[in-house]
């Protein structure tokens, strides 16, 4: 399950890096702050649950708990949104928050 | 002048991410897009910069060299806004291009 | 209190990065494994929530109460060491727990 | 090429966040010092540059060059060790400063 939910953080990260970039592109933009702002925090906190469980740290269960919030609040944003992205995004961070679910309980 | 360094990276660090928290509230948000782009690359270089030279390592003097070039192009996009975050945060990516331009020589 | 909670995270994270650096070039490295370890985890989990708490994130409590578990580890191990990066450490993680512990209630 | 390249940074953050872990629970540790350094700068620096390259960023070719000095050093040192993590670590180092190389260029 580690590997599952390592995985499952860094394609995480990289859907919301993705998202936040092209969200900034968008002719619309007055409606994705939300989706910029917690693509930031979402990336921020599935890459560092992601490298506490590569190096096995003690805190990778407290980790995961914070990353699942993380997830589903940026999930719950992007999944608002029809742009391929936020989709892609949300669906990233539904499948993240599931596996640190499951790793922090 | 690490310690001066580390400082200007870290004050960097904090001016671009209260900038791009501000741009994403500001009502004209369609002029702040390159802001917020600059200061999310920006805050994450000066932040590996600082970490890399608070532990003494040997890519410090690289590491230097790539945060100039990250806060002078901050600089002179979030120079050309009026709001007070964004000449903050100008004034804070000059101080760090600078003192990061000595560092790497 | 979000000021003295940014720089006290800060101020940990420079305290770890040191420490570790310092624990590496002990003569008796064998007893430091658990140092270098902690270090390294405090340091990262205060760097992320520094910056949490610089852009005003929503996760900033949650991640606080992270921070608070990583410093209390590290400094119950850096505590045991009569260093004076360790002491220093030690210092820097209690500090700084607790003002993640009042952000975090 | 940036999707080889985003792939070589995070399997290169995780061996070298692997490698950190095995090497502070060796029992000869004090071989070790310089393998444990350079893992940390390495994975710092290789997951800047994933995060740089997924979101598309300006200075993806500056950080692929100091990824590629990060990843050469690194590997130099875990080659010359026989333990497994260490072999596992080395190869992903020049895997990444290969890719990091052509992308800078």
């Amino acid at each position: 399950m580690i590997r599952e939910c390592i995985d499952a953080c860094l394609a995480c990260v990289e859907a919301c890096e993705a998202c936040a970039t092209a969200c900034l592109a968008e002719p619309h933009l007055d409606i994705m702050r939300a989706c910029v702002r917690l693509d930031r925090d979402c990336a921020d906190v599935c890459a560092l649950t992601a490298r506490l469980l590569m190096r096995g740290s003690d805190l990778h269960m407290q980790a995961c708990a914070l990353c699942a919030e993380a997830c589903e609040a940026c999930a719950a944003e992007c999944g608002q949104h029809e742009h391929d992205h936020c989709q892609r995004c949300a669906e990233a961070c539904r499948q993240c928050a599931e596996v640190c679910r499951k790793m922090a309980a």
